[in-house]
């Protein structure tokens, strides 16, 4: 994988940039939609890339569970299994072994669980997890690390760094596969000291590229930033930083302006199949009485197949209805609302203009509300 | 509406057609996917629409209780609604009706249930299902008519016979937009006599086509085919016929051999839920754990856009996590299936190779297999 900067902003840490993968180009700042079950959800992969979605994030604990990477190695690899050409991440696993452990599942190997699926103990250290997402085959790859909860005692946070940085090397030390990316993960709760130190020696142990972990766990938006900014600027200006988790299109825009040039979010599918849609005009509740007799489009600025085709009063019956049908169309408008609001997003940062369209968003961004 | 026979088998009585509609045209015989709640399940209409499905068949009853007619009307009617541009037939509501009425809330004027949406008091007679029907628009609407269950008495089919032809003359009277095709519904459970005056008096009446209501309802083949033996005969062959909620494509051959045109059934769909898929080399259960590393396409022979796409393997793969894509992309094959059965029927009417085409397929379908 290679990365070029090709823009930066004078006003902030925000840039624009490409990543040269062998599935393709992305051009950074970027958003992936999570397929952590080698799925977005409700939709196909085949919808997805009609969408001029660039990446997609799977997730090796979920691929483990279900199907299993021996099979997707059959397959001849995680893009070859979902029909998905363009490129792809995969998380470690990390982030679903620890919500799903107790403290005394943790060691310093890595950390041992019953299956929810089956029962069956799985143990996951650093090079199973390598193992498993060199088998999977995705473009860029994370090392194994422990994200803490929140809130976290210093003291935790701290013996956490050090596990994790620990898991950092043997990481690389196991990665197998040259075509794929490995990034190292920042750690270290909403300690600056912490967050600091975890960059600095992730760095030193030298990766392809930069995730920060352990953010957008509950602590409040002055928190993440803080965090971020104690660990960004230790980053090598010349590597890829992924923000895991986030988030709101007003979150990434800002963090963006922090020097951060990938994310992975859950929300676009996920408000969606709770009926919340974005649009360049404001938050639509397609669940509301008003919109029974609305015979518009959900946004009448958005190019998305849904906007195209069917009225906010036919999505409206179909949310009603509890249709998959209703979660697929309203899918695919919101990931056809964060595509084109990256690529405004990019097309801004090499215009100078970013803080205008900020405003933009913030005018009608309530994050609460979009997170609801 | 009109209708034009075009071709007339010498060995049975299919025959292909052509119906034409201020919606386009139908090549018969044809088969109709419900699209019972405006939505043919998991699928968009226009995923429908690409796969050669001609027309679709909505509920009178189901889109009373949701959306309401009303607001289909407001939007334009159906087609508009769900952005469907192709023909549409709706039925009456009577199967769903007395499928929930007690014998109590049946009346010579109609039926009277209480809503399973929310309890309000429905009154359905004739001349509201025709009204209701109107205000949707589909190009083929369904006479009221008592769909009586199966097994029933000979007195009560009687005394329903008579109710049905009642409403018929009332549907008839109440039926206000000549754009409209109206059918009469031949009832008469499974007693030949019963059937023979339905059919007899139906056409007295005087309609656009005629449906056959009452069976697929539990009675046996054979019981079927002795009452479509009744009834068809008494049919004016200018006019085109449908057999409602049949069914499976061995049963579809069979009564195209009897003289009928055009089919409706949730079975392409439903069987797509339940991981049962149909192709022309058989039936495959995608759930059966055989499918795990299979990285072929469901069909080699098939031409949709899922079989183009993705492997048995990932097909499985989405139906063991109960992904609604999964449903999709099942649902969108086995609709494919169909049309193309259809097709292929159409063109062996036309060569006079019907006998080879039911050959093939009963080699592999087990009938009682693929209602599962």
């Amino acid at each position: 994988m290679q990365f070029e900067i090709t823009h930066c902003d004078k006003t902030s840490r925000a840039r624009t940039g490409q990543l040269v993968t062998s599935h393709g180009m992305v051009a950074t700042p970027a958003f992936m939609p999570c397929a952590s079950q080698a799925v977005v959800k409700a939709c196909s992969p085949h919808d997805v890339a009609d969408l001029g979605i660039q990446l997609l994030m799977a997730n090796a604990f979920h691929l483990l569970l279900q199907p299993g990477p021996d099979i997707i190695g059959a397959a001849g690899g995680l893009h070859q299994f979902m029909g998905w050409p363009r490129p792809l991440a995969t998380d470690s696993g990390g982030f679903q072994v620890f919500s799903l452990a107790q403290p005394s599942d943790i060691s310093e190997d890595g950390v041992s669980i019953l299956s929810p699926l089956n029962g069956s103990r799985i143990d996951l250290t650093a090079e199973r997890s390598i193992q498993i997402q060199n088998q999977l085959g995705a473009d860029i790859i994370m090392a194994f690390d422990e994200c803490t909860r929140y809130p976290c005692e210093y003291d935790y946070a701290a013996g956490s760094v050090e596990r994790t940085l620990d898991w950092a090397q043997r990481s690389q030390a196991a990665h197998s596969n040259e075509e794929q990316a490995l990034f190292g993960i920042v750690q270290g709760s909403v300690y600056a000291d912490l967050r600091q130190r975890s960059a600095e020696e992730t760095v030193s142990i030298g990766f392809d590229g930069y995730a920060i972990g352990g953010l957008s766990v509950g602590e409040s938006r002055a928190e993440m930033f803080a965090a971020l900014a104690a660990c960004v600027p230790v980053l090598p200006e010349n590597k890829p930083r992924h923000l895991m988790g986030v988030g709101t299109p007003l979150d990434i825009i800002q963090c963006v302006q922090q020097g951060v040039d990938l994310f992975d979010c859950v929300l676009p599918t996920r408000n969606a199949r709770h009926g919340s849609l974005l649009t360049w005009e404001g938050i639509v509740k397609i669940n509301n009485a008003q919109y029974r007799e609305d015979f518009g489009p959900l946004s009448r600025s958005c190019d998305c197949p849904v906007c195209a085709r069917y009225s906010r009063a036919y999505l409206h019956h179909l949310f009603r209805l509890h249709e998959a049908a209703g979660w697929r169309l309203l899918s695919l408008h919101n990931l056809r609302f964060y595509a084109q609001f990256m690529q405004r997003l990019r097309q801004a940062i090499a215009a100078a203009t970013v803080p205008e369209l900020e405003a933009q968003l913030s005018a009608w961004t309530d994050r609460d509300e979009e997170k609801s």
